[in-house]
């Protein structure tokens, strides 16, 4: 029996081990330095940047989605979709469908006018499945990051 | 001269101009909807979605920088740039480096550990730009939307 619900501050320790089992499915382990004193602080207090909710199958945790409020300057109010995940064990349930309904339930609610995420390009399955709920691929853009140290010396520059 | 200010409501107008001017520049202005109304409302309430900044070259305005912060289950807090642009006319002055310089500061200051934005692949000089300050450009990663249409859909299966 498949139950989903809002993941709550005592939810941290269980959210890190999910996020840490997808990184390592998306073979991006080291890349991931958050800590669960991080995502009690960012998530569940005053001022939440992010929410979560958990998938349980039979009580057992067996996946997860997290996301947040995105702005675009051609449409407005969007929700980001960070991450989606069901543990390998549990799928084939239509658990992620679940957890994806349940999350454009909230955007629908809240006025959200598109959802966004980005996928792997390597991961047919998750492809497959956005490509049967009539998902739009951004192919001619490029994602861009800049990391910290870059952040640090370029706020240098700042007049 | 140079002057970089933070927008305020009475910008909104200005705001739209400038999108829609870069949406143009991006072959996108078909896909512009926001209104004037949605930007007071989403930017300059009680719970903003957004800020902006707008570079100004000798009082006339001369570009933006459009940003909200934005959260990696990897790093934690980021902050996103949705929009950077600088008019045609005011280019080859340093003000879109001075402009990332000014966001950079703030996501410093706010302590996001990196910062995240998208390119056209065919915009080669913003990429040079943004090669010569140590950007990383994640080409295995595929951007996905989900239409407001299909997110009702898609909402009506929630349990």
């Amino acid at each position: 029996m498949l139950s989903i619900r809002p993941a709550s501050a005592e939810d941290a320790g269980l959210l890190r081990t999910l996020i840490r089992e997808l990184a390592d499915f998306e073979r991006e382990l080291d890349s991931v330095s958050i800590t669960e004193t991080d995502l009690v602080r960012d998530g569940f207090g005053a001022d939440p940047k992010f929410r979560a909710l958990i998938a349980e199958w039979d009580k057992q945790a067996a996946g997860y989605a997290f996301f947040f409020h995105f702005y675009s300057t051609w449409q407005g109010r969007q929700l980001f979709l960070e991450d989606l995940f069901v543990r390998p064990q549990f799928r084939g349930r239509g658990i992620g469908r679940a957890l994806l309904s349940y999350v454009a339930n909230i955007a629908r609610n809240e006025n959200c006018r598109a959802m966004r995420w980005e996928v792997l390009d390597w991961n047919k399955p998750a492809i497959e499945l956005y490509q049967s709920l009539g998902a739009t691929f951004l192919d001619d853009w490029r994602l861009v990051l800049l990391p910290s140290e870059e952040v640090r010396r370029l706020a240098e520059k700042a007049a």
